[in-house]
């Protein structure tokens, strides 16, 4: 079907607005009056623009408080009327939306509000121009929309139609199975908005919270099942009042709309085969696991040193890249020094997915607006898809399956028939250890240094360049033998305010994944939302955050969570190598000592360690989080019982810890 | 009387929230306790460091899910309030809120809740503790303060008392005129919050939009009068849940919280002089004009060519100072490039307001904490008393009284008992006229330059200094005689989006200006919300602003609008002198054709012109505006039979046009 999109949907001048609507593969717009009036350009040269642009204008909108008055007043909305069908003419706009009256001056009389608009029908179609009428769900008298159609009816003029909004149909809580009554030639536009579900004034609800389909409470394909029922084969058209939108700019939000059309086309598909036209896009690709979290940093030794604590082991490096391997059990962490690290400092750059079928995961997202990313395929390079997500970080679809560690050959067991990302690394040779060193004078080179126990004193260190590969031998610390982290337990991406939604909406309709409650917990700065989305055991979860302050965006935070069957054991050797625990305040645990039974011995471990406790209606939560360095910390987590959750009460806790520690912590 | 805020009211780390209760001259605070999860520091200390800034801990707040349970879990409830009690030893605090449960597990028997409340008073009693219990609007069994008052009174236990929550009971619409039936002393503790009426989820609206007192809809100062007559002697304590409020600084949140409270008090004293303590700031004393507006500039040449073209002349000059003044009929502009005009580009800085009695208005902003601004009495100046407003502006309190010019001595007339601002300017002699220069081929050195009617080139300007005043002499225009402007109509000022609702509380009750209702219009980039404060007789008018994006606070508008009584006439010799208006969309006019019946001549000259329309119940205002120079642009304004707004629905219009001209157009 033919997908459109109102102007009032999008941030900036009506050029912008046009542009950002047909680069995101939108057949159509509805003009809002507003962005026509504040616009330099002609309704020719907005005619000439759209048609260059590949665009219809689908609908000019709104026409307002015409019908059920005085036949003086009647006269004038006519008037106003004639001069908008010229208008429209010059624009080849052909269908007019004409909303129910909220004026003071209607009157509560169907009969005289059918015969006004049929009399404005008529006057209409002498332009070649179509009137749809639509309940607002505030209107004066009129604000169902099986009463707007009955009064359509009554009309009976074939330049009289009705027009459906999800948005007053829903919010009402009328019954949408009566659309179906309607005959589809008569349902001359269908404009669709979610909206999270709220208890507020529908007129407030409807101008400021209004999202794209699927990002909401509302049932929209159910909805547009109805619709197609009917007959309708107009255009799915997004009319979406957002303050949150009209602040962004106007390209992503296009994107995001879009891809909100697609997937809900995609929902109603199965149940309507037979209306024409249904786009789908190839079924989705759910993940079935982390391969590989990918930090770049412009300085691999604080990074190395808290992997080191971590219980972390460098196992293999990239053939052509500066790129390292760090592996503990399942937990496999990229740390690459390459050229995309100099932007920022140290950043989470990039998750590796395992994916059931790479090539079907990245076609999905292709066809979900989701930009491919190059596949960066060097010599002997496995080529992995890509894509971005909304904020950047890159998501790769990877078939290496399995947790098993470098074979002898340097690759993973896993899939032959599909490449592997890790068929490019080699497998790091332990190098012999050194006891004991009392004094180093001068380094003049190293080739490599798998395992440094202690360092005493170290004087002037030299950047020590490898070939094609940048190390920087530092003060390591201490970097112990394997820890008690078993996998990636999940990935925490804070987003840039205004693409919570479309990153939400994004991590479930382009990866498959299931989508948490929304928590939003107040920290001492602001509020904190977060929401996190996971695939069906659990074994891919990201958790999606957005910071209190819009202003803050440059600090964004992300983290690892490490999964671990024993956060005590791991926190106390993270410590015992070197590892920097953030400090938590000790009346969090007095708190904590109040509100649950836990033991006194426990309660000590936990303040010692700076251990955090959280316990759901399943089971229990314990974590605790290393220093952070550039933009990253990390997580060690414990889950039992089945606890789904991420610890959101204990957040503003650790937030304070973390700006207390002068870290951009969050 | 004693005033208190609640530390989730402020945002920061718990000290940050401290020092900023203590010195915006709060005498208590509510310690809310994830605060004191949060802090690092001990309750020790916590309690050393409030009583080093004067604090008391008023209260210690929430304990929750109490009472109206099975005896199992009420056992809980009292461990967890024992460890309570004993952190509120250790922190001095001797009043605990408990709010009515909202847990599924509570039943609905108000004898059980009395019984369990009446242990927990027994056993707050051992510590010195007293309890106070509040309905919250949302409880599920007790959400009225008669209700939770009713079980306290049942209880009969000494160490258990109500406390009172303005925004509860007001939320719930429960009269709050019953608290007069409440014994004094069993009102334990008074909580004010104001709200803005919304018809929302009432949890919601509680967490999210809370603010101080006078900046909602609520009517404290009745809630407050029937609290005192009571016999309510506890402190006013301010417990606001707001987003905004969350990412402000704490400071002048604190600041702003306190004079709602000063306000509050001073509305709530003549219905009951007899409560002790009730302090009462100055009386307002309200302006009754505009003195001048003071522009501050780095450039002068761009400001002095649009008020020469919009018909200002310049008349006086500061005898010590880089200031001149130009005036138009009763409309007075400074322009100052004096140091302060470095900073930040052409800007607003100073509100010269008419006052019958320029002292007791500074002791009255001075009561109402705002910040009074040094009197720059330099050789021979006149002291003026100045504040300054949330965003900066400069309030200047003036005695000049009238429309009349310099007088002979270079004063104006006046009251001639009160210090005059205008006796420290001189009057500029006229320069003899050069009726035309053909060619010149260097100026050496300007000392004046009073009035040029056409330049045709200027190849190579220098900058001239003179003493104590610095003057560019540059392609300066055409700059005509006298306009059509009579005088100041408004002043619009952008403010901060965090202090929108601080700046209008400040305005209406520091300056004693009546507020106008706010104003939401959404242009292209965001929304666009705005409220005026005005005197009685519209002499002075004051119109804030707040632009959609928290980001562009850098960019700040402000613009001087000026009344004329044909905004045609001046609007046409601007532009023959010289002057730039914004152009306006063709569109618009097509739109106002339709909207109104509007002469063809007269849409005809409004479109030519630029010109705005805008019509309500009493009359019409047609307005146009000046392009901008650095952050200022001016507007001439027309109204006419008593229209009382300032052309919000233009709004969006002419922001698009600003954005399209590349200026900073909000």
């Amino acid at each position: 079907m033919r997908t459109s999109i109102a102007t009032v949907s999008l941030s900036g001048s009506l050029t912008e607005k046009l542009t950002a609507a047909a680069r995101a593969g939108f057949d159509g717009v509805e003009l809002f009056e507003n962005d026509l009036l504040a616009s330099p350009l002609t309704p020719e040269e907005i005619r000439a623009r759209t048609a260059d642009l590949g665009l219809s204008i689908d609908l000019y909108q709104p026409m307002r408080d015409i019908e059920a008055v005085a036949e003086e007043e009647f006269a004038r909305g006519l008037r106003r009327a004639r001069h908008k069908f010229e208008l429209m003419r010059r624009l080849g706009a052909d269908t007019v939306l004409v909303c129910s009256s909220v004026s003071p001056l209607a009157v509560d009389d169907d009969a005289l509000a059918a015969e006004q608009l049929r009399r404005l029908a008529v006057l209409a179609e002498d332009f070649g121009v179509r009137v749809a009428y639509e309940a607002l769900a505030w209107g004066r008298h009129v604000s169902t929309y099986d009463h707007a159609w009955s009064i359509v009816e009554a009309a009976g003029h074939p330049a009289l139609g009705t027009c459906l909004d999800s948005f007053h149909i829903l919010a009402r809580g009328s019954d949408p199975k009566r659309i179906e009554d309607i005959p589809g030639e008569k349902i001359f536009f269908l404009q669709l908005a979610d909206a999270p579900l709220m208890a507020m004034d529908v007129l407030q609800w409807s101008r400021h919270y209004r999202c794209f389909p699927g990002q909401g409470g509302f049932d929209l394909s159910g909805l547009l099942a109805h619709v197609l029922r009917a007959g309708y084969r107009g255009p799915l058209s997004l009319e979406v009042f957002n303050d949150v939108f009209r602040q962004a700019e106007a390209g992503p939000t296009a994107v995001d709309a879009r891809r909100s059309l697609l997937v809900l086309q995609e929902a109603t598909r199965p149940l309507l085969r037979q209306a024409a036209g249904l786009a789908a896009p190839p079924a989705p690709v759910v993940p079935t696991g982390v391969a590989f979290a990918e930090l770049v940093t412009p300085d691999v030794v604080p990074v190395a040193t808290v992997l080191g604590a971590l219980g972390f082991t460098r196992t293999a490096r990239h053939r052509g890249k500066p790129v390292d391997l760090w592996q503990q059990g399942e937990a496999r962490v990229l740390v690459n020094t390459g050229p995309a690290a100099r932007r920022d400092g140290t950043a989470l750059a990039a998750i590796g997915l395992e994916s059931p079928d790479p090539a079907a995961a990245a076609r999905r997202a292709e066809a979900l607006l989701a930009p491919v990313l190059p596949r960066r395929r060097a010599l002997g390079d496995a080529p992995l898809d890509a894509v971005a997500a909304p904020d950047g970080t890159e998501l790769f679809f990877c078939a290496s399956l399995g947790p098993s560690g470098p074979s002898e050959r340097g690759g993973f067991s896993g899939r032959p028939e599909l490449p592997h990302w890790t068929g490019d690394f080699e497998r790091v040779e332990r190098a012999p250890q050194v006891e004991h060193v009392e004094h180093v004078e001068h380094v003049e080179h190293v080739e490599h240094v798998e395992h440094v126990e202690h360092v005493e004193h170290v004087e002037d260190v030299e950047r020590v360049e490898l070939v094609g590969h940048v190390e920087r031998i530092g003060p390591v610390g201490k970097v112990p033998g394997v820890g008690a982290v078993t996998r990636i337990d999940h990935l925490a991406l804070t987003q840039p305010w205004h693409q919570f939604d479309e990153a939400a909406l994004f991590h479930r309709t382009v990866l498959g994944l299931s989508g948490q409650e929304s928590v939003d917990v107040a920290d001492p700065y602001g509020l904190h939302r977060s929401r996190a989305v996971t695939n069906a055991d659990g074994s891919v979860r990201i958790a999606l955050g957005v910071g209190p302050a819009p202003s803050d965006d440059g600090a964004r935070a992300q983290h690892i969570a490490l999964a671990t069957d024993d956060v005590t054991e791991a926190a106390r050797r993270f410590r015992a190598a070197g590892g920097r625990l953030l400090a938590i305040p000790a009346n969090y645990y007095d708190d904590l000592a109040a509100r649950y039974g836990l033991g006194d011995e426990e309660l000590a471990t936990y303040r010692e360690l700076g251990i955090l406790y959280d316990r759901d209606q399943n089971g229990e939560f314990r974590h605790c989080y290393t220093q952070t360095v550039g933009r990253v910390f990390f997580e060690l987590v414990q889950r039992d019982g089945g606890y789904r959750g991420y610890g959101a009460r204990n957040a503003p806790v650790r937030l304070a810890a973390q700006r207390a520690a002068g870290r951009p912590g969050r």
